[in-house]
């Protein structure tokens, strides 16, 4: 729950945990066909879920996000959660108004039962013996923490990324729990050229021999081939124009070194961004977590059944100049919704951000989303009297 | 010299060395200061020097590539060289009329001197011993090796990829002993998002310990991490839509294995060339050779001088889908190139194929250049008497 410290008027938020699948339930059965129990989820509040329960969004985040996506743990924390300029006090999803909950996907490491976690049956970090999840486990999961938080039907559920995969996956798996969804830079499917880029970052990670088959944990972790996995990722998260924006060809000592040491500064940023990244994430989530999005697939029937009718509302908003999630990939989203008659409106936003425009182009995006959830809680309203 | 074998009408072609800056020559001077001797050349050459010596056409082989672009080495070889359908009797760089030479770049690993080769100093291989060349130092040796066989001035010097940097680089060195130029699919200058893709291979190299500091001739080489960094460039070399059309969402076994195996084609794909890559290249070779390509800049006055007045004519080539390196490259060439008067056709050609195009679109290419060479040969025809 979101809050004001007393001392300061950056809002604390508090990290929680929900815990569930635990003996003598038999588990979360998963796509994969196995069960995982018990299972956490760490999650976070902001704003109250008013008396009529009905203004509950969920956010959803991208691969490498966590449940914090809004205001500050501690007041002497230097950032704020991941999208603070998106969620909190007056902005588009706007804390004051909605019940705004964030958790930290099935698979991940940043609080949520993942690989890391410690597997019951033997008392030692799961690694490879975790079960593969998909992206319908990790919505099967947030269900649960949505129960638990006893909201009936959520507002929205809105994600970027891994995060609108997620947000669509709601609308296939419980249509009837999520009034509407705003799926942002994402895709209805991982293309080939998109299972290849993270088939390479897993590479990466298990060619590293610290990797040791995912039994690194209580010793040196495979910090190379994991820092590698994130460069690859930083070059398709920016754009070709917005790197030479951002770096062009400026050498990072004024001169070039002829050796293989740092000449250039998009070198020296790659390589920051990569070591940075190692000391916040494990590596084996980022096997599982680019397994889940390879394995996503909601084209054809997938995301509605046949025939069913779809009350839920759609807001899809893709960036120009991200060619990791391209923008036919939305415009597939929006074909598919088109040809079903459902309510859905799409956005192109000019950017030059490339795929990072999700959490950059904040402006226009708050322009799209504030007015979409005005308008879904105006009928919401009417709705439920 | 290429020729038929008699027991069999495929073109044979032999293998052959040049050698030079042997002592008590000083060396090859290079452009970081240092120098570098012996040097030698590996290449082969198709078709005959006319009398005038004037049909002579430099063909310059991309970052992979070698000194066999047409042909075969062995009447038994399953494949000819790498251009083969571009290169020959009868082909759009026509060894019936056509002096052809081909040499492998100073820094390979195909019979060129580079990072495997022994240094004279110590009797062991170079590894990191080796100088940093460039561009211009790749350009300067084939100057030597147009020299040993007698050339005073090539009709053409054509190349796709790093092979069309060679070729523009030929017009800055050398402007007199060259009549004109086709740069395929390349650029002036290597961008950010270029230098990006090339670092995270170099690292991908030197994160595997088998790298050990790029002493490990006469060892177990790194293999996984040279691989990995082909993987990404294999990616880089297809485009979306051109991986979309090869593999889809096809699964290698029907169905998806819940693990790390190899799930996806495409997967397959990649780890195949990765592995079959590391069989044939030098790791150093990688490390060397990316570096020339980022340190490669022609732009602004570097490409001729500033004032020189220009009589080499330019055909520039660049292919639709390729965003390794994009349309907007060529047209940076072109830009240049009129904004000096030069004499200078560019085309742009569809194709689906990406970077990969100017090696798979050969019928249009070949419709391009056979005219472009032809009227070249006009001109030097009439200049020559």
């Amino acid at each position: 729950m979101l809050s004001m410290s007393p001392s300061d008027t950056r809002p604390i938020v508090e990290p929680r945990f929900f815990t569930f699948a635990e003996p003598p339930d038999a588990g979360l059965p998963l796509e994969s066909g196995r069960t995982l129990g018990p299972v956490t989820l760490a999650y976070e509040t902001y704003g109250r879920l008013n008396a009529k329960k009905n203004n509950a969004v969920l956010v959803c985040h991208a691969f490498s996000g966590n449940a914090h996506v809004s205001g500050f743990h501690r007041p002497e924390d230097k950032a704020p959660g991941w999208w603070d300029d998106m969620v909190g006090p007056g902005r588009a999803i706007d804390t004051d108004r909605f019940f705004v909950v964030c958790s930290n996907v099935l698979g991940g490491c940043s609080g949520s039962t993942g690989p890391s976690s410690v597997n019951p049956a033997t008392g030692k970090p799961y690694g490879l013996d975790f079960p593969v999840v998909t992206i319908r486990d990790m919505v099967e999961a947030q269900r649960r923490l949505v129960d638990h938080l006893g909201i009936p039907k959520l507002l929205a559920v809105i994600g970027g990324s891994m995060g609108g995969m997620q947000a669509l996956q709601w609308a296939a798996s419980f249509p009837d729990r999520v009034r509407s969804v705003i799926p942002i830079a994402t895709t209805l499917k991982h293309s080939p050229q998109q299972i290849a880029l993270d088939e390479v970052g897993r590479q990466a990670v298990m060619a590293d021999p610290d990797w040791n088959r995912g039994g690194y944990y209580g010793r040196k972790p495979p910090e190379k081939g994991l820092a590698l996995a994130r460069m690859i990722g930083h070059i398709t998260y920016m754009s070709d124009r917005s790197m030479e924006d951002k770096f062009s060809r400026k050498l990072k000592d004024g001169k070039v070194s002829f050796s293989f040491a740092t000449d250039f500064e998009v070198e020296g940023y790659l390589r920051y961004r990569g070591d940075n990244f190692v000391k916040r994430f494990d590596a084996n989530s980022y096997l599982y977590i680019t397994k889940a999005m390879d394995y996503f697939d909601l084209s054809g029937d997938r995301l509605f059944g046949n025939g069913r009718s779809v009350r839920t509302r759609f807001l899809v908003i893709a960036f120009h100049s991200d060619w990791l999630y391209p923008l036919y990939q939305s415009r597939e989203i929006v074909h598919l919704l088109k040809m079903r008659g459902v309510d859905a409106t799409y956005c192109e936003i000019q950017s030059t951000y490339g795929h990072d425009a999700f959490l950059l182009e904040i402006e226009e995006e708050s322009r799209l989303i504030r007015h979409f959830l005005a308008k879904t809680q105006d009928i919401a309203g009417r709705e439920d009297g």
